[in-house]
């Protein structure tokens, strides 16, 4: 509860009671390492943020292997944003990389959490704002830079990220088989 | 000014007297064709919106080729937000694709206008959220389908875009050289 309110007082000011009354809009929800949040073809009900742990969203490609498109650590959100405004099935899986503490809004406890406490509108526009920007960052870095120097890019802005996420894992993010990538690493150690 | 507020209407409600006094804080602006609004190093001011015409991202890549990350025609808003918002050099220009009517915003100017009229945060709250959504599948979209099909995607879902933007600039923003766009068209009409 105190790592979502320090969270959201970077963003915005809200008082005690305030705090009170919009954490009283999520539910808490413990998962353990490797089970799913949300599963391809499921409503998408829900948004995710973590308090602590790690999680990632997947879809299964057409050979049937799992490509990672997100990661989401402590104060991220992560959430499928096109099927839970539109309320649809979801062809995206979110699933618990580590043991995590996650809350959770469905879509109608947000109206309501935004019609009583406005000030999460700022919250949620700045939010997007920056996910907005990022991900425009991403999409230059699809079009500018090859897997490798993707690789560098990243592990040099997140080496801590790098340490603490499964090889494989990281590997399905950057879109490189296992194989590929400890060749990388080998080839920047040596 | 009837284009925006009619834009506007779609997310929240406004009445007359407050829109006049939200229009106030925009700048109007005329762009002749393959003009430009923001060039790469420019310290990044303005977000813009598009009333009339269109609009294109883009930035140039190693090579010296121009690469086309976005578009905007009307009721789009085009920025680069990350510059945007930390008031950086921006890595991207933009650009009149066709002569256009331009609404645009500086960083101070939308504080202002936030402050006073805080339903605005809603409305943005609601483009971010779209764009990112929109942002989100096309991520998704570059890690799964070939550029071919991509293009296919890409004309299924908006033929009157294709139809409206000159050929070398979609083959910019699909990563392909105009001469196999073409020849990707003849194979499909084939």
């Amino acid at each position: 509860m105190e790592t979502f309110k320090a969270h959201l007082n970077k963003f915005i000011t809200v008082s005690d009671d305030e705090f009170t009354s919009i954490f009283s809009f999520f539910q808490l929800v413990e998962v353990k390492k490797k089970e799913n949040l949300m599963s391809e073809d499921d409503v998408c009900k829900f948004k995710y943020f973590v308090l602590k742990g790690c999680l990632r969203k997947f879809f299964i490609n057409e050979k049937g292997v799992e490509q990672t498109t997100e990661f989401a650590i402590e104060n991220w959100w992560l959430a499928d944003n096109f099927a839970f405004e539109q309320r649809e099935k979801t062809k995206f899986n979110i699933q618990a990389v580590e043991k995590a503490t996650v809350m959770m809004i469905d879509c109608q406890s947000q109206e309501l959490l935004l019609e009583k406490h406005p000030i999460m509108e700022r919250y949620f526009r700045m939010i997007y704002q920056r996910a907005y920007s990022a991900a425009e960052k991403r999409i230059r870095y699809l079009y500018e830079m090859s897997k490798e120097e993707y690789y560098i890019h990243f592990s040099t802005l997140y080496p801590w990220f790098i340490q603490r996420i499964p090889q494989y894992l990281l590997a399905s993010f950057l879109g490189f088989t296992p194989e590929y990538l400890s060749e990388i690493r080998a080839k920047l150690r040596s």
